[in-house]
């Protein structure tokens, strides 16, 4: 991006929530000035930003009166969050504000179906699916099941999706645009957080070992590096670099990823985007997902993504039972312990499972790692 | 700190420059609420506080307003700049507000004479040195010298120093309350970075290697661990330690020392806040100096100091000759090395030496480290 040399960059970001405030602690190094747009005016970004514009960002006008209110000052503008209005994103485009990741690429992943279609005629390995435009369309598939229905838009965190097994299942179906995805038996789930710049360097991350909150459907827990063979982390790495590759994105990706019991990696979904199973790259790797997204779309060179450190993360969810304003039991415990970094994410009112923040874990070898995290599991409570 | 547990504390920061930028980034993570008073309508924490207040903190309007603004959220009071209106703090700490670290230890630290007197009463090595009130005074040290002349008040990074030796330097004496201080041979500059809470927990940060610009007087590069014998190291440690301990500090507190060519510590002088020494911290060690500030201040357990890696720091100091809004050049050279962390503080303007931001670099080893700085060392370069 260099002509001259480097000066302020200009950022908005569409969205305030946490990815959005912990890419603000990144772009503070970088001397980014940045404006946030966001329905809550309570945000996480709220007191962070340069300007923080208070508006639906599904809204079309909202989103292009943001971008068109920077358009003199050269910016970039980016996403911490998918389900944003792309048509006014595409307008900005048209007009030659550098959009990234691009609207495309997010149209393209708002949409399950297409982002499917994308895996199937791209060769990346996905769980076979059909693609149905309502709850008739999937009754025809009633005995070839079971299958996870998933609706093309708007799901996000385990909504929109549903398992459909018996009969009942079928005539409980989404009456919406869905695919209906072939369940397949996983041993793990993995995520491969990459990033490319405009330039065309493509770097991914190490991959990382999710595990699930049955309940809420949200990542409860995670880490680096994962248990896998050298010959499938180098699998999970390819698929990502190749994901990234193809879609020519400018940005960072997350890619999850399902490792079968036969040992295959299929790609499960991705997000465009900062990423849940990125947050222990601020203590555990070289380089923050967060920066290597910075880098990405201001055009630097990205950064070394190796990991310092096994490296867990733990979400910090509200406790069922609670709601109101947040108190956070057992930090007082949880700082006692040794290279266990706390991230709050600043919202004011807890509710049963709203990510509130996480907790980030180090230790020399992952052993320590697993023991020590599963200390730390418990410690804090978000109550209310 | 917890009775019934953390919720979102509040935080007026006497200060709105680099030290108050990173003390936010670290902030952010704990949900702290921030405010700032600075006389810079474009001070580095411009945008990234609740409020701002535009205003002196040398007033003793300005710094009793803004914490009565605050006084009914329970706060603490810090700064990240001591030469500021102790009077007010005193005022409020009276009032029982939480005002960290405690004005009394601020008052001691803006007089070097003080500071000198309490080295001298706890038994603190320290160069030897005579009180004088003015010039007239000094002159009757002119044939013991030579020594360095020191502004009881006002003076830092170099500023109010000066180097007495022939009788035309006595002549030009700074009129005013002062300390001359005999010049000890020194081998290297050492910091120690110590904090301590309210409970009175203590901990050291391992000692770093200083090295100063000769024109600006500025550090210009420092490196930790020392390259100093375990026995300098661990002198070094308890002489922090006492210093804290003695002082009942309630924050961070710097200890500049000089190693002697015969092996002694002695201290120089210290800063009871974030400092240029410790910067590196940052990605350096399990534990930042801004994150153990206001753990501190907070009243939470102080975090582990250990090093995760050999870590050094550059000053990136705006290149003579320029003046202006800034332009980084280099940036994309810079970004290409492995390991390398900018941190901008997102100051407008440049000017001849203006401190505008440090490098971070990081390696497996000390003599990787050096070799690697040695590469960073004039990548960047401010100009206008």
């Amino acid at each position: 991006m260099e002509t001259r040399g480097y000066k302020r960059p200009v950022l908005g970001i569409i969205g305030g929530g946490q990815l959005g405030r912990m890419l603000i602690q990144a772009a503070v190094d970088l001397d980014v000035e940045v404006h946030i747009v966001d329905p809550d005016e309570d945000a996480p970004c709220r007191y962070l930003a340069k300007t923080f514009s208070h508006g639906n960002y599904r809204d079309y006008d909202t989103v292009l009166n943001f971008g068109n209110g920077l358009a003199n000052h050269n910016p970039v503008l980016t996403i911490e969050f998918e389900d944003i209005n792309t048509q006014a994103l595409e307008e900005l485009e048209g007009r030659g504000v550098r959009v990234y990741p691009q609207p495309r690429v997010i149209k393209l992943i708002q949409d399950k179906g297409a982002q499917k279609q994308f895996y199937a005629d791209n060769d990346i390995p996905t769980a076979p699916f059909h693609l149905i435009g309502n709850r008739a369309e999937a009754l025809a598939y009633a005995d070839k099941g079971p299958f996870f229905q998933k609706l093309r838009r708007g799901g996000y965190d385990g909504k929109g999706v549903m398992k459909m097994a018996t009969a009942e299942d079928f005539n409980a179906a989404y009456d919406a645009p869905s695919i209906l995805e072939e369940l397949v038996p996983f041993e793990k789930e993995l995520s491969v957080i990459v990033a490319r710049n405009p330039q065309g360097e493509v770097k991914a991350f190490p991959a990382v070992e999710m595990y699930f909150n049955p309940i809420a459907n949200l990542v409860e827990f995670l880490f680096s590096p994962a248990k896998i063979t050298a010959e499938q982390e180098k699998r999970a790495n390819e698929i990502a670099v190749q994901i990234a590759t193809k879609l020519e994105i400018v940005g960072i990706l997350a890619v999850e990823m399902f490792l079968t019991k036969e040992g295959e990696i299929l790609v499960n979904e991705m997000a465009p985007r900062p990423h849940n199973s990125g947050h222990q790259t601020i203590e555990g790797n070289i380089t923050s997902q967060y920066e290597q997204h910075l880098r990405a779309i201001l055009g630097l060179p990205l950064g070394d993504t190796s990991l310092i450190k096994p490296t867990a993360m733990l979400n910090l969810l509200g406790e069922p039972g609670f709601e109101g304003e947040a108190v956070y039991e057992g930090m007082d415990e949880l700082l006692k312990i040794e290279g266990v970094y706390p991230h709050l994410y600043g919202k004011r009112f807890t509710k049963p499972y709203r990510k509130m923040g996480h907790i980030t874990v180090i230790a020399d070898t992952v052993e320590e790692l697993l023991a020590k995290t599963d200390k730390v599991k418990g410690v804090v409570k978000v109550r209310a």
